[in-house]
């Protein structure tokens, strides 16, 4: 028998299927409700929704389960539909009639929405001390090998000399520019759509100013319409930011991987960061990049996974917003995952000595020897087809001394004027602007 | 015969594949490429590789070039690879040997390159005053109608009053915000790879900074290995915030699609804007909207596209990125277009009057009802059910007075606070500090 | 202190990275790893590699555990990497050196490559079935409401009449070619690539014909660098015929949400399968179309991660594959709850009588009124003019009789042709093929 | 002054906003469209809607209209809006009355719908017999270079023994399966959607039966609703199925662009069938390899594409399906190119003898070695650790010899097994059948 023919299970069946993956994703937004809440009944009381008293009793209790959310004491029962119905729950069995009453002037899709900002508010600062702190040692790396020198390749073909020192500092320079992108998507995040209630307002005289005040937003979503819309669009955003950062990793990846390959040789990491062969007793791979290389392209098809389910839906909530957080949520968690573990295998990478004086890298100095002759006054292009003959007949000779001083290159790396240009990317998010409203929201600090 | 035996025509054939369609939007770099190479003749005397007299030769032929192309009267020779061959080859016919040395210390990658940043920049600018222009009517049409009250909808279901004052402003705001992911992008774009030669820097003491400022650039990439790294990550991050400006428009053409089918009806364009059918004399089809969704929806599939190409090539350049102009250049164009269309279709929508006096839309006003109860001293959850019950029963009774008076509601657009972060967003592009440069450059103005 | 800096947490961090999730995923994998294991004892047996007894042995062991499995009663243990090793854990436990011989001639890669296949192919045998499930109510709806008209719409726009019956049958339709989709997938699966060690093949005599037929797989993968690259195709190709089967059900659901919507109200639900507002008290969503929708589009979006997580991988085997299984696996049950649900929801649908006497659709007959005038010699360009003009003066006549008669018009929906077109694409899986090559393997049949 | 504000100027705005690329690839049509309307016609006869004479003198002009195409001599003209126009208005310049009926019982709906799945069968075709010789080329270098070892890898770590042969049979077989989805894809693109008309049908009595079988379809889209459905889906099918020759194309140049990398060294090209550089005189660059993988990644992101612009459309025809041409339709031509060009470099490809004597690739030997002890009798987990200590010590012993023999393994390649698979998957098309019928309906042979 089929289920669409059991009529008694349906209901079971509608409420399983609709609830899904909800309670366990909405653990993560727990502190976020209770944040969102409790700067919601200050506001209330302002309005006259809630007198001083109910409100402050409200916080109080809110402060309360915001600890046993901290000391992960905090759980979603089993017959309760998700975090918001949890939360209203403790209120009200603990307040009665006040606990009833903080649900005024707001709705459902304007208290996930919040929460679900105020949770990638949060989850953009861990991702970007990770990257700073990974920025860190691309910059250490870059200064403590810059004398070693590496094939570049154009084509994947010799091209002309590089060094470690400008491999490690590009993919430093490269999360600098990362973080710009993740500073827009925090413009965008970092601010309250609180009191859109539904998408359309309220006809409550609430204070979303106050609210925003209260959260440590930098600003409001203006338009109730428009801030409803900011579902979906703040995750496409936000996975975005991550998938420009995890392009970086994954690059960075496969290059570690091709260095590793026997063939190049450039690198060599300890056997217990390897992996082994379940029928080749000799091989150690490099599993750690080859995951890190998968969990971001993984990531870096995210925003169109979003883009998809979110097309062509009118304006107006829609409940297929709620599976965005299935792919998005645990995504912040892997990418910094992915950036401790190529920390951890780039800290403890050995690098070869003298790649470059194995004759097989001659022609990488091809240019060189052309531009002497161009210092020599020979036009470029003759001196190009001068030093192309050369190589054709088999008489080219070379010196393996690289002598780049310009900005960038290989002997004036720039990583001082990388770092200014991360810091002042990294200052410009203002993290402390929130910390101090919500100390001051939960009671935490003066 | 297959192509592959035949050896005589494939060195044809694969000059043919190779050079593709780079002639076409090789057209649109042509001013950028001339403004890179005058930069770079500049440069290259102050560092002892050109005279000054070659150097100001070269600048006034570039100029002359220049003035060719504003003209209409520049083309890319049949023989000729692309428009960096071309630029050189009249230089080297007008000035022999001097046009020659030009190339020093440059190679075609950040040749390209630096063009592809300057075209983008261009286009990013023209791109922000369309984003602009078509802000202020979205502003204008949302203080016209902002009596017009509108159904909204949650779950495509009838929600609460909405109006036509929150509908326009709500997508005046959204460009607003991906205004900002396009600065962010434009923060990317507007730094100098010039000098990254293949990648990997060159031995001439060339000076990076001093193009950077004959261009007009807001800075420089420092490292030669991340500036190659940005071919394919400009074009990307570019692209994608074009995506959430196109997202925005796509979503604005689902509603007027919607509002304009007859069960709606919520509007209406002249006949002139619309489309007939070959069959049904009767039909008016938005054609306009429709096409506009369409294209802002491919628009949206160009960053997955991008990094599908790119994705999981080692660093170093790749052929591959030759096409990534194909898609993502004519989108520019294209985006601009579906902007000025729906300017063209929302200046001339007639919105139909009094939508909500009609019976079928009374259950919009039940929360209305549940929030008077509430003023009213009872708890927001046991006036909920209370109408729920009289909905149930039949029993519903309500007025179409809405009095909604807060922060981004019907009766309080706060569309002057959404110019004002318009106003703002567009200002920190600071483009004036290119044009200056730029004219300086050309000799256009003091 | 950073990760990195924490020489003794190393290991343990590697490998929780590196196992990830795969003992959650692996439980899947584990009736088909024991199939594939009994497969390969009893060949090695036919090749000298075991003695008879040996193999005999393994094979009891082998069904003993599978037969645990079964009963729910098999766990992957925490110190165990996979279900690869936990499976040979248990047989070298049991049988000593006995187990320990069943590794040989092949590798972790083509152990794990059949075990995938073995599941895909088990998964597309119930999603078949659900499928063909679901067609038989679509095709039963149709005829039941084969007399029920309906707007048909083109542009959004009133177009011409349609009826219920050809909106289930044309969904029914779209399932049978989906189905093609899914078989060509299944070709694509249902071929081995056991004995292809690491990707390419072994030195010893193994008998992969023999292997073939064991597991009742239609073909060999033959070449075994191709075998390998069948990781990350299979899964693709696989995904992209869900996908198909996914975009009809989303279409299906964007329909019906348009046609609860109350200013269509074409159908209606009861309303314990609907959900209501935390605010709005007279709202009864159409919450389970909406996910079926969202969770249908997710899945449209996974064929382009698996590309996006495969792309520019040279051939031969990557770590990157082993994260395909994350999302892929899943989606399989995804899917059939999808169907389920919209079985559910179509099987308690109440659709609306009588909806074309609404005046409001008489344009949908001016086809009908010019195909009457061309049926009585008024060439169609002309006749097409004088329904317009009639129109266009508010002189438009009509009657609201349908005559359709051809080949998949309203009153010839030939649901039978259509039914038989899906039974002939599902007998050509041939299912019992493998059933009967299984069952023998296990001892479960003469 | 906008756009937006010229009344005048709109009509030619929007004209040419809606027409957009339509007449440039709408010649691609105009040979089918001839077809479809011959089609039409002859039916129409035989149903009372035209006269024997009327379409009969139809016929014999549309056949004169495709003579003209196939010379090459068919232009739209520049007032016209597509080819269905141009055909039409020739027939009614020609015939008058006679060409205005030919519109009867069809809309531009079904028309256009009936020339791209003409259209994509014939490209099919062309593509089928493409990949076909490509894949007799790669199956005739396999068994030219079957004694040619090759290092094989996995985590891009050496591994164990390969060949050219086993590298060029991979992916003559690969092809053989992704021909597999092509015919799936054909299967659904080969059935008649003519009679759908607008997506409703019609009411006169139109014979779809017949045009069926004059246009050589193998089947009808019964369903009218469904027929229309069919719009998009064909499209995202197709382009799947070239999606996964794309895909192994690419795989194909990224191994082929590492191979002439000279790290590894394993081939080489000619020097006309490589590239050089502008600055670095030794380059000899794989540009045909590097373009062939890009317009293959970029062909694996074309599905997603025509899903992200189809998404939540409900069923019925909207004007965005119109784009889905102008990146798929070129993407036929592409495909073959790509295959001609890879054909051509495979074909001069020259191949380095005796990699594997190099000492360096000595541990690709140890699983070899590990099979000697286990033929010998030890239990495989303990030869795997035995060799793997002497791989410690130093003391790896080993010959180069490889005795493969099983199916699909170095020695024992199956190239006619997998011959035979393609022959057969290329037989099940049966193009002979529609061959026939559009050489009756175009008089071209008995």
């Amino acid at each position: 028998m089929k289920l669409w023919q059991k009529n008694t299970a349906s209901l079971k069946e509608v409420e399983q299927f609709t609830v899904g993956k909800d309670r366990e994703f909405d653990l993560l937004l727990a502190p976020f409700d209770v944040q969102g809440s409790a700067a919601h009944a200050t506001m209330l009381a302002t309005v006259g929704l809630l007198t001083k008293e109910e409100a402050d009793t409200l916080v109080q209790a809110l402060r309360r389960i915001y600890t046993r959310i901290e000391a992960g004491e905090f759980t979603i029962d089993e017959h309760m539909e998700d975090v918001h119905s949890q939360v209203e729950y403790l209120l009200t069995q603990e307040l009665g009639d006040t606990g009833k009453k903080i649900h005024s002037a707001r709705s459902r899709n304007d208290q996930v929405l919040v929460d679900i900002k105020l949770f990638m508010r949060t989850e953009i600062e861990k991702t970007v001390h990770s990257i700073q702190a990974f920025f860190e040692l691309l910059v250490q790396k870059s200064e403590q090998f810059k004398q070693h020198l590496l094939p570049g390749y154009t084509h994947l073909q010799l091209a002309m000399p590089s060094s470690f020192g400008l491999w490690f500092g590009a993919y430093a320079e490269s999360l600098a520019d990362d973080t710009i992108t993740l500073k827009a998507a925090y413009d965008i995040v970092n601010k309250n759509p609180l009191g859109a209630a539904a998408g359309y307002g309220s006809s409550f005289p609430i204070n979303r100013t106050l609210t925003t005040e209260l959260l440590g937003f930098a600003g409001l979503n203006q338009n109730v319409v428009y801030a409803m819309m900011g579902r979906g669009k703040a995750e496409r955003v936000v996975a975005t930011a991550l998938a420009n950062v995890a392009e970086t990793l994954a690059k960075l990846s496969m290059d570690a991987c091709l260095f590793l390959n026997q063939n190049f040789g450039f690198v060599s990491f300890p056997a217990e960061l390897t992996t082994g062969s379940s029928i080749m007793p000799h091989k150690k791979n490099p599993d750690v990049f080859e995951l890190i290389r998968a969990h971001c392209n993984r990531i870096k098809a995210l925003p169109n996974e979003i883009a998809m389910m979110t097309t062509n839906l009118p304006s107006g909530y829609h409940r297929d917003l709620q599976l965005l957080k299935e792919h998005l949520f645990p995504a912040f968690d892997t990418l910094r995952d992915c950036i401790n573990m190529a920390a951890l295998m780039l800290s403890n990478m050995t690098v070869q000595a003298d790649i470059l004086q194995d004759e097989k890298y001659k022609y990488l100095f091809s240019v060189e020897e052309v531009n002497k002759l161009v210092l020599a006054g020979v036009p470029f292009r003759d001196a190009y087809k001068q030093v192309g003959l050369a190589i054709e007949a088999g008489a080219f000779t070379y010196d393996t001394t690289v002598q780049h001083t310009h900005e960038g290159s290989i002997g004036n790396l720039r990583n001082d004027a990388i770092t200014a240009s991360m810091e002042q990317v990294v200052r410009s998010f203002n993290f402390e602007q929130y910390h101090t409203a919500i100390d001051r929201l939960l009671g935490k600090k003066a």
